[in-house]
């Protein structure tokens, strides 16, 4: 990697892994079984973002809107990312989870990295990990936290209140599958990120995507809305 | 126009006419002088929306963050705005201009628009135009909503109260000027919208880039999260 050097990295990347049933069906395969294949990309990502001193990583795990789809579909994706999960304990990450925990569709095996960070090993970047999320449920946290008492102190805004209020804001959001959209990812966070789209599936990822990714962020003027 | 028939016709399009100051620089003019060019592209892209049968569009004029910019740039993009809303009021759209209106920023001849939408004319379209808009204020006002007593009411959500709650979902997003990022255009309503970016700046407006978006947008599955 040592080639790669980049002048400008994003302090935050978000990453929508999307392309898993279509990757699983183009290769004769039923939809569910695609996201079991989404795994290892994520952690060659996680690798990558290490080794390009990248602070923070947030994916897409699954939305609230996502478990409507087919049981044996949310089975397998619940199942995926418990189990990606399982495999980064073994590694170096401080781990968030956030997500509508009060639902029977949250996986209660990630309800213990749901309140507060949990560090692994030496904790070389933060990871926060969408589960069971929705954009209405990160919003909404903060109309309640209002009706529950919380005051909004001065110089502080609704960015303080939502369920997402752990999470900093994104520089670069990259999505493979496609699709040009944000489809509820962290509207607060991603308000001003650079939005990069691969064609390539998920299961297909490849060093080069996200390479290209980096390298099309240098190039990016960033305004933060100035 | 008649032999563009799309299938599939947005309901909803949201702009972002960035690239004005890029343009003047390019064209030997000072950066401010930029903005005079964006108002006739506009017009010609609200007709083409009539022509679509598009319902409704809406538009950035200026942010809050852009209020930052030096004093003659101000000036400048504000008086587009109020001269782009004089030169509505002859055609036929109703009209809803969305901001901070408590700001001394917002331009005051735009305030008749700001409570509900007025009609011109035959009011062939719904046209929303941001002014003096920031995305903190447009989620701010749900919270403010609530401590002023608003009560939440059971199946209706944030999206109720915020400041631009009269500004529907955007199914199609469109940018000028190359920068692939949201910049703060309604947060909430561009959750599911899908992104088209020209390279071209917003002065250069031209019919084929928007053709070509719609042509694009043809192509997209909605899935709205499913």
């Amino acid at each position: 990697m040592s080639k790669y050097i980049f002048q400008r990295i994003p302090t935050h990347v978000g990453v929508i892994p999307d392309g898993n049933r279509r990757w699983a069906e183009r290769n004769g395969m039923s939809k569910e079984k695609g996201y079991d294949y989404g795994i290892a990309p994520g952690f060659r990502l996680y690798e990558m973002c290490i080794e390009q001193g990248i602070q923070e990583l947030t994916l897409y795990g699954f939305t609230q809107d996502n478990t409507k789809r087919p049981v044996i579909q949310r089975k397998a994706f619940q199942k995926a990312c418990v189990d990606a999960v399982g495999t980064l304990a073994n590694r170096d990450a401080d781990l968030l989870v956030v997500g509508n925990t009060k639902s029977p569709m949250f996986p209660k095996e990630l309800l213990p990295y749901t309140k507060e960070r949990v560090r692994f090993g030496k904790g070389l970047i933060k990871v926060n990990f969408l589960v069971n999320y929705s954009w209405q449920w990160d919003l909404h946290q903060a109309i309640s936290a209002i009706n529950n008492g919380q005051v909004l102190k001065t110089g502080r805004n609704i960015t303080d209140l939502i369920g997402s209020s752990q999470i900093s804001r994104v520089d670069l959001m990259v999505r493979w599958g496609g699709r040009r959209r944000l489809s509820g990812f962290l509207p607060v966070q991603s308000i001003y990120s650079d939005f990069y789209v691969l064609e390539a599936l998920w299961p297909d990822f490849k060093d080069v995507h996200f390479l290209d990714a980096l390298r099309w962020y240098q190039k990016q003027d960033i305004t933060l809305g100035g």
